[in-house]
């Protein structure tokens, strides 16, 4: 198979050596396409989200697949392409220079047609365990769901790194508690493995908290608010 | 060393579990006090935070140090005894019927004397690799913290979950994307791994997916909106 992959970020680049030695890969620079081969099978379109349509509309006529790799654009954008298309979505954070296991990236797939969803599926399965269809709907909410799961939760530990820093203290300190919290939902749901001041309507320790925060952040005793709240909230349902 | 272990909870069972071949440990039942002895060296409060002065004020007198084991609870609870006292806080999320790791688990110390501090740190290094002294305001800091990257970053992960299975999708599906969210701030701080809509300003993105969950989850699009609002703020300062 030869594959053009159209980006120079994290995710084309992570493509790209997710596929080395499984398939021909063409890494196309997406301003001048100058390396773009015209008998690639499918070429990916792994560019910012705000990016791929002009992308899109810019790569010359071909038999390839074209196909974009975000999990909140509609499949729609390619219409301006005649060609088949396709979404090829890996559901993973890709950072420069941090080698991955790529057998267990999530990755799903939508296609213009059920020939195109096959071949870009063989295309998943050349590296990945893990292969799945997934409309732009169903998409969409992987999408805010990661968003939610990763990106929010990095920040918490963000947030958290800054609150141990101002004492002294290092991230590292409470990475085997994280370390735990993640592996316990390993066995267990989220909703059950829930511990904490909130889930134990432990009113003292959240005002001891409160107004810890509120006295040197205010936008942080905001948060800390919120999430309790919603926690209280979530487990009151089935209490 | 002989310890009692006051408590019938989960920290109560696995620092008995922790200490289990390395001391004489004696597990204690703090309503009826029966098992109590009075030889013991150290004598570990480990019950709910409300309960705490409660189960201090019930101990006989014995030569015993008495320690509780609450990360938000001052040592000066334990003012009403006329023994040497501690604090002895071991930094985890403890779950009934799941194993640990325990030499992993950072625990602090805080003593009433520097004898004191000595054995309750004798007894820490006993299993654990990890050991810290940490006075009332740092145990604070470091409870609020964990609060925000352990407990909260779980309801995030509760939240996703919920988000998935209204689409027939499993939490399954994002572990790996989370096993390496969290990987990663091994190698590079909680800031500099931050990825996603917010940190990247791509405001379309984030409007699409508060407009998605407005329709049907007003609650959390408020939280969504807040914690993206929150990364733009932190990411802002350093530009």
């Amino acid at each position: 198979m030869k594959i053009n992959i159209v980006g120079r970020g994290n995710v084309a680049t992570h493509l790209s050596l997710a596929l080395e030695n499984k398939a021909e890969v063409i890494r196309v620079n997406p301003r001048s396409l100058e390396e773009y081969s015209l008998d690639a099978d499918i070429t990916l379109i792994a560019v910012s989200d705000n990016a791929i349509r002009e992308v899109a509309e810019s790569l010359p006529v071909s038999r390839a697949i074209i196909a974009h790799t975000s999990g909140s654009t509609p499949i729609g954008i390619l219409d301006c392409r005649q060609e088949k298309t396709g979404v090829f979505y890996p559901l993973q954070t890709f950072t420069k220079g941090i080698s991955l296991d790529y057998s267990e990236i999530p990755l799903f797939i939508e296609a213009s047609d059920k020939e195109t969803e096959t071949k870009l599926k063989n295309l998943a399965h050349l590296f990945s365990n893990n292969v799945a269809t997934a409309d732009s709907s169903k998409r969409k909410v992987l999408h805010v769901a990661s968003v939610f799961a990763c990106n929010f939760t990095n920040h918490l530990w963000c947030i958290a790194d800054e609150l141990l820093k101002e004492q002294g203290m290092s991230f590292a300190t409470i990475r085997p508690l994280l370390k735990e919290t993640l592996r316990k939902t390993g066995n267990i749901s989220p909703f059950d493995s829930q511990t904490g001041p909130a889930v134990r309507r432990d009113s003292k320790t959240l005002d001891s908290h409160l107004s810890f925060l509120k006295e040197k952040h205010a936008d942080l005793a905001e948060i800390y608010d919120k999430l309790s709240a919603s926690i209280i909230s979530t487990h009151k349902k089935d209490n």
